[in-house]
């Protein structure tokens, strides 16, 4: 139901936030994500714009959440790469419906409706501290790998992996 | 958040729920839910071959249903184009995950099953039969299109319209 991309962006924001404090390569959050380097790069760049990650170029340059974890509900991530949106009228277009939907489209944004009630309500906070020690993206009793924390001789991102910060 | 592709498949579904004991052709089906016909010929076939449509061929030939509309969920319709899967392990194949979601993925998991929740309740004839005179795909006051029902002379469906029945 989730799109590839809503989906890698989350994982991207949940590690952000497992590493506070520190910026994270473009290339140690595709490793930590599994997600492919150049995908992710463009979902990092909307991030970014969108303001929800700032980075820095070059080399120890990378990633951090632009604000706190506690401000920054699921819902916000989705909205910047795969937005969830409430119908607001007919999208078949009948002129008579307008703001009045059909039975079939009531439905389906009752369900968009309960979508935004799940991701609205929970934080990246949530995320990392929830779980009863299942955390995201990391294995269970295993803490972030601090190699993939504290980027060392790694080289800048390429051209496309640069923040627009 | 629901594709095109769904969106479409329920259309039809619900303007074959309208139009009951009738076979409407792929030509008319296009023109009454709004979606380009080559499109909508690749989901028929999906529908077709998942037994939930059956069709005839050549002149005079078309669409219905394969069984009744209290029988046929919306959940069923979007399962055979676009599935609503539950996730029943860690997406990132973590080991130590397993069935064990992280926080993340069980929040994904609990939209996934709030959207099942909804679709999953509602039968086609639910769509067609609630919402105060507002139908799907018919201006208000206005029922189904006589000539959109009853195919007369219409020209058979292209070969890529052609029903797999």
């Amino acid at each position: 139901m989730l799109s590839n991309t809503a989906e890698y962006a989350l994982r991207a924001m949940a590690w952000l936030t497992l590493t506070p404090d520190q910026l994270v390569s473009a290339g140690n959050l595709a490793e930590a994500t599994r997600v492919p380097a150049d995908y992710l790069a463009k979902i990092l760049q909307q991030l970014s714009q969108a303001g929800l990650i700032t980075g820095r170029r070059g080399v120890g340059g990378g990633y951090k959440l632009a604000r706190s974890a506690d401000d920054i509900h699921m819902l916000d991530v989705l909205n910047v790469v795969d937005p969830v949106e409430r119908l607001k009228s007919c999208p078949v277009g009948l002129e008579t419906h307008g703001p009045n939907l059909c039975p079939l489209h009531q439905k389906i944004d009752e369900a968009i409706g309960a979508v935004c009630n799940v991701f609205g309500n929970v934080t990246l906070t949530d995320l990392c501290t929830q779980g009863e020690g299942v955390k995201p993206l990391c294995e269970v009793h295993a803490q972030p790998k601090p190699e993939l924390v504290q980027p060392t001789l790694a080289p800048p991102p390429p051209a496309t992996d640069t923040p627009s910060a």
